[in-house]
């Protein structure tokens, strides 16, 4: 334990009092904590301290006052920065300044960020000018000083939201008057005059002069970083990713080194390896003479990191061992900041780097070969959802910086599906399959999609809609199908009488391109050239082999490892045999859910299908299942075949009957041409179907109890497959999943009829096959009443869409409406259906997963909603204790990963 | 405690064991408990024996073994009931003939009921003939006897439920062959063949002889009707009604007597009061010279009890004093029967009497008068529903019974809103205007209703759906309204165009009458005479005066009792004044909820409505809210007033916006040319605001959080209304409620504006009046996150109505499709939209109520769902400890009642 009586934590060469250990990284913030580290390390360091968190939080509590002892520390702490750089706090001829910077656990917005050059006044400006030789840089920092402590410290504010900033107001009369417009073209004179004014503002609008006294500087400085742990926006920022508000922010002040100090001085910020790919590559950017602030003012363009070693060959060696040795501490790829002052290097800062998920799995892999972390440090460091990105069509790198300079991006809409899409508008499913026949790459476009479209989706390069969110039927099917997808882009105006998008006077039409990119929800006019994914070209493909990609070498290390280390299995939601192989090549683990009615689309099944919809009685309705018989037998059969013994989870008849009827008029005069019977028959039989609240009507196992006869045929297709199937020497593992259930009774209805189908089947076939059968956990009442439930349910799938949709009443259909606003509101964290609302859903799944174990203590509990590919949710299955999670096949990685780090994380 | 060996309880003369004690109750049975009583009191009943419920358990468990000493115990107690009757079991000169029948602690359909005339055989007929001097009915009651134990207990049942029973079969022959069609046309010597006929029948079919010897006969009966506990119509109806398994039924063994011995003979069954009206007179009717089934076979008409006097005026004399004494000792209304055995009066059964709703309340304010009852005996017998047939306009009785005779009923739907209503069927809301104002009855028929039939339903006597279950809008309203309503009549096949229902072959036409019975849900062709009550005479029209109305002052008895007893307040939902009046007439505390949008469409609140829906901003939208807030100050000034003091919880704007915009192409047209807008623009705003699921949409808080400047306004109309009504003295509580809350958030938003606008407008009106914020609680994540809505929620109210719908994933208005079945099927034991799953959605309220209280403990809890006034949703209420339920105006009587019951059970 740190002395609680230690408020004040020296950084430097002579002494280090902290580290960047877990409870130190609590006290110093990360900033502080790596500090002090590189400092232990012996990397240099300009001298400094940082004031604990602690104190911060007794700030807070007690009205703005320290605890004993606080100041004679931080004397204490400056002495020795004094000694180290050698120059003194205040002295007007060899000046110390110091920076002045906020350092809480992880950076956050909001709070007070950095004051740089404290401890300058009238008299130690000019010390900085003979320092520097550079009487204009002197002026010019003095007045960037006055201005940033004007506004945060001292408040000089604007006093209404239309007034303009105090501080600019005086800059810009000043530059008026002297007629110029950059503030570049200022000379020392005007900054002199500048200060003068500035000096008059702070006094008029605060009735005080401005501190000249460093001392009293620096605690003005400190109080406004503490100050700003409570302000507002970083209050909002706390509550919206639940940090504490106790945890305090740490404050770190620091000797200022200058990079302006002449040709023999710099400044850059580097990343020990390359964060985008991941490669072993030192990269990063440098400018001579010049301070941290134009790197990222973009005023002068930064040199390449490599060409330092021409510029400055010592300080460049130093650098590349500054480098190795801060991976070899950190065992992570760093980003750093450092400034070079007269040939000598300085390390401001340093923290884990940023990158993208490609470099996230190679530099877990890589760090692994060069024995800087172990297999399962490794694991815990990618983030699950990087390989999407790993996995993901991209777009090629240079067309998409020339479609961004040619303003070619129209719109934004939810980031649906991930990955990049170029193609020809389509607006139906009859014309992505036309184009698509010919060889043409399609977006399908609708306003929003149905089952009626799943054809075209196939057919379709990417999806783009207009209504929905992120899982609303597009964005599912997409997902399951590894379509590139955008939903919800609410700009776009869709004609489907005209066949054309309007986004305001940009018009497209039937045929023009439009590229789409689903990891960012980006719309872009025209064509942008893509690329595959090296691992899909090997897993599903086959069109690359292993060993000649790197990415999916890697990519397989990073799922063997995960597989070790997960104990929760992942299945995937399919119901086409290709997709089925797919996920089996993503590691799927058996289906979790094949929706059945999927299957209903293909071919000649849907003539059947709506033949028995309109029958008028049990007979017709019998006639017309006994046509759909042999083909979902012949579905089930290649299912069970691709499977090779996995388990399958297939849920019976879900979506409501209307569905599966035409709604359009020409299309209802086809489909009673082909049916022989009247336009009327089917536009009564429509209307008698149309609902209100369709999600809460007559579906699910409702529509297995109204019409028995279809979960009959079902589970006999069903039966009659696995009996075939185990017949030729493949093991088969139906599981049969009942949804909607609100009530047991519900469920031992269509159990008995499944069990005496399986009975009968088993008779003819002269075989058995073990089998279970269960049901979804979709609605509230299931969750409640679990216990009875499981009385005859073997399994358990929650169904978190619909479960979401009716434990918080919202219809994700209609959600698009106001989720938006909702999260800009912050009422929900994250959007409900992407991330499970722990807090609401979440214990209603307790309740279910509690209950269920009470009276089947070995249930198998599993979860199908799209949930469960989502990595926050599948670390809170894990913790209920799930068996499973399932998800879209292009999931199954990210899903396998989730479930090793929270393996890890137990 | 019973002695757990004694299993045969003796009534008779000289012995009784048993009594009407609950103990005995639950061991004897209600029938072997009131015999035994009856005994007791010393009234004439023929001796018998009960066998214990005990035995029946022991029975079933050891697979029809009996416990020790049962047979001894019969066999002593037969003994006795010889020496009490003078006859013996077997005798063939004296025979002793007893009645079997099952007895359990209700009676119970599936169980065997009744076999009478056991110990019958070849010689002991001969003796029955002799004692009756009537050979014809000797034989006739063997032959009946025969046929009875031979299918119930010898089980000689038809084979498959297309064959005939086989007796019956026998039965037809014989007659064919002698050549009559009735039964009373058979000669003794056919009866006596036809016995012949079915010993053969019983030999064929059981391959045994049919028992000659009566105790075998009677132990053989015995075990029939034990057996028949188990049947699978028993078991259904036990698990429907939640009677335990465990409870079992008796035997009851009784010595027959004969009420066809004569003149001096009869039979017949009476009441002690009329259970029509409850009037204290002696009602009933009897037959001389019958047994107790040709009074129910209704083969000779039976005369009125009062003749018996002229009869048989020592009987009737008997009989009157028997009348008392059976008041006296079970302090109810009974229910006998009785037989007239040669000037001998015996009692059969006793049991409280079924009543109607008048008559229930009429008997119990006299048994009170009468010193039987103090009052909370009294208040505990009312059924809380009777107190709707005391409110309900009901058809004259006559003119029903005339309409049945002419085979007028054409349909059946859902019994919605109680009495009886005729009119003219008119198909929306303008012609029932019309033809209202000309002073015509009316009945609205419509498919379903919404918000703008809301004028026609007013102007309507009654109002009839096609769809939409007892808690539609249709349902919802007319009962808040306090019209007759029938609803859900699928059967009607409704024409807006043809303006026609039609139902089968009958067609009617708009302006032709119909009469449809809100209580039963029977619809009638033509008129069908109607009459007020008289408490809505006396209450609401003031027509009548209380002291000219005994039905009112026994009304306003019970009611007083009950408010004596209740510990939960009773409100109403209603938003216009005379309904609040009427309300507060029926006895309603204050408003549980007043819903803000049904005044929107009240004259030209509608036309701002809609210019505000169809602004394109914000200035829009509050210039037309700026007309609206007028009307909205006007209609809460008018409530306050009424209101008096009491409180009010008001209900921000719920409905979506699409409600409340024109959807037909003469309406909106008529709207564009009002607005001075395009038909185009409506339509675009019409179909942007289409849903795929409304119910779980953009509605309730959302709109409020979307357009903040509605819930202002609403706000402002509220607290300008109470503080000018404050200003004239009278009290004020408003109580302001957010809609569909899913999160604390959601609500602290809203309440934030509410207590802003409150600030403003009291320091307008430099006025201050008190107020609080509260919640519904109608969506499982509100309940959920009780605790954390209780820290901004002032009260909560559970909207059970959509709680109900989210819990069980139903929507109410397309749950007409599959809840009937549901019900047939008994998944739902009864209509959750009728009375509060308790199992689901009582969980969830459970869980509100303990969450909400654990962060504000003294946290005021109503219900306003429709369950607000159904009794044992009531009594669940106040078991979960709420404050007080909500109804609509004509159900606050039930309410009042109900919680009083709950009270009192407490």
């Amino acid at each position: 334990m740190a002395d609680a009586n230690k408020h004040v934590y020296h950084f430097g060469e002579k002494r280090t009092d902290g580290a960047a250990t877990q409870e130190m990284r609590e006290l110093l913030g990360g900033k502080g904590a790596n500090l002090a580290e590189m400092c232990r390390i012996g990397l240099p360091v300009p001298p400094g301290f940082t004031i604990t968190t602690a104190v911060c939080t007794y700030f807070v509590d007690h009205k703005g006052a320290y605890p004993n002892g606080v100041e004679e520390q931080v004397k204490e702490s400056l002495d020795l920065m004094e000694q180290e750089s050698g120059k003194t706090f205040g002295d007007p001829n060899n000046p110390m300044l110091v920076s002045v910077r906020s350092g809480a656990r992880d950076s956050m917005p909001g709070m007070m960020d950095t004051i740089l050059n404290l401890g300058l006044n009238d008299t130690t400006v000019e010390g900085l000018a003979k320092l520097t030789g550079n009487d204009r840089f002197a002026w010019d920092s003095y007045r960037r000083f006055f201005q940033m402590y004007g506004d945060v410290v001292l408040g000089v504010q604007p006093e209404s939201e239309d007034d303009h900033e105090p501080f600019e107001v005086v800059l810009s009369g000043l530059k008026k008057e002297v007629g110029v417009t950059l503030d570049t073209d200022l000379t020392t004179a005007n900054l002199k005059e500048l200060v003068k004014r500035y000096k008059s503002l702070v006094k008029e609008k605060t009735g005080r002069d401005f501190p000249v006294d460093p001392m009293e500087q620096l605690w003005g400085a400190v109080a406004a970083v503490f100050g700003s742990w409570n302000n507002e926006r970083a209050f909002i920022y706390r509550r919206k990713y639940n940090i504490p508000h106790s945890w305090g922010t740490a404050v770190n002040v620091q000797s200022m080194v200058f990079g302006n100090m002449g040709n023999d001085s710099g400044t850059g910020v580097a990343f020990t390896r390359d964060p985008a790919s991941g490669e072993k590559v030192f990269y990063g950017e440098y400018l001579i003479n010049a301070q941290g602030e134009d790197v990222v003012a973009g005023v002068r363009t930064p040199k390449p990191i490599a060409e330092l070693e021409k510029d400055m060959p010592v300080a460049f060696k130093e650098l590349m061992d500054v480098r190795e040795t801060l991976e070899q501490r950190f065992r992570d790829m760093q980003d750093f900041e450092f400034t070079i002052e007269r040939n000598k290097l300085y390390m401001l800062q340093t923290r884990n780097g940023k990158r993208t998920g490609l470099a996230a799995v190679r530099i877990a892999v890589e760090l692994v070969e060069e024995g800087l972390l172990d297999w399962k440090q490794a694991v815990a460091k990618v983030p699950p959802d990087s390989l999407e990105h790993v996995l993901a069509p991209i777009f090629n790198f240079n067309a998409l910086a020339q479609a961004e300079t040619d303003k070619r991006l129209i719109a934004k809409g939810l980031p649906a599906g991930p990955g990049a899409a170029t193609g020809k508008v389509v607006f139906n499913a009859a014309r992505a399959e036309e184009l698509s026949r010919k060889g043409e790459r399609v977006l399908l476009v609708r306003i929003e999609t149905s089952p009626e479209d799943l054809r075209g989706m196939l057919a379709a390069d990417g999806i783009l809609t207009a209504r929905g969110g992120v899982s609303s039927h597009a964005a599912l099917v997409a997902r399951q199908m590894g379509k590139v997808c955008v939903c919800g882009c609410q700009e776009l105006v869709i004609d489907y009488e005209k066949r054309t998008i309007s986004v305001g006077d940009t018009v497209i039409k039937d045929g023009e391109y439009l590229s789409i990119e689903g990891t960012t929800g980006r719309v872009f006019a025209g064509q942008i050239e893509t690329a595959p994914s090296e691992v899909i070209q090997v897993l599903v493909d086959k069109s690359l082999k292993a060993e000649d990609s790197a990415i999916y070498r890697q990519f397989a290390t990073v799922m063997e490892w995960a597989d070790k280390a997960r104990t929760m299995n992942v299945r995937t939601n399919a119901d086409q045999p290709d997709q089925v192989a797919n996920a089996m090549a993503f590691g799927a683990e058996g289906i979790g859910l094949c929706r059945t009615e999927h299957m209903f689309f293909g071919g000649d099944r849907i003539v059947a299908v709506r033949e028995m919809i309109l029958a008028d009685d049990l007979t017709g309705r019998e006639k017309a299942l006994e046509k759909l018989l042999p083909y979902q037998r012949e579905d089930f059969t290649a299912i069970f075949e691709t499977l090779n013994g996995l388990p399958a989870t297939i849920r019976a008849l879900d979506p409501p009957l209307h569905e599966f009827l035409p709604h359009q008029a020409h299309e209802i005069k086809e489909v009673a041409d082909q049916l022989g019977i009247s336009v009327e028959e089917i536009e009564e039989k429509v209307e008698s179907l149309h609902e209100a609240n369709p999600m809460l009507g007559h579906r699910g196992c409702r529509l297995g109890i109204a019409y028995p006869e279809v979960t009959a045929m079902q589970a006999r297709a069903i039966f009659e497959a696995a009996c075939d199937v185990a017949a030729k020497g493949i093991p088969v593992h139906p599981e049969i999943m009942i949804p909607l259930v609100g009530t047991r009774k519900e469920l031992s209805l269509q159990k008995d009829i499944v069990d005496s189908t399986a009975k009968q089947v088993f008779a003819e076939k002269g075989r058995t096959v073990e089998y279970q059968v269960g049901t979804m956990i979709e609605i509230p009442r299931a969750a409640l009443t679990a216990d009875e439930i499981a009385e005859d349910a073997e399994f358990f799938s929650f169904g978190t869409n619909d479960l979401t949709q009716t434990t918080l009443g919202i219809s994700r259909d209609d959600a698009g409406k106001f989720l938006t606003l909702y999260q800009e509101l912050d009422i929900y964290g994250q959007d409900p259906f992407a991330s499970i609302d722990q807090t609401g859903v979440g214990q209603l799944m307790e309740i279910g997963v509690t209950k269920g174990r009470t009276t089947r203590p070995d249930l198998k509990i599993g979860i199908c909603g799209e949930h469960g590919g989502e990595p926050k949710s599948v670390e809170f299955c894990h913790r209920l204790g799930l068996n499973y999670v399932s998800c879209s096949p292009f999931r199954v990685p990210v899903a396998r990963l989730a479930a090793a780090q929270a393996a890890l994380k137990g």
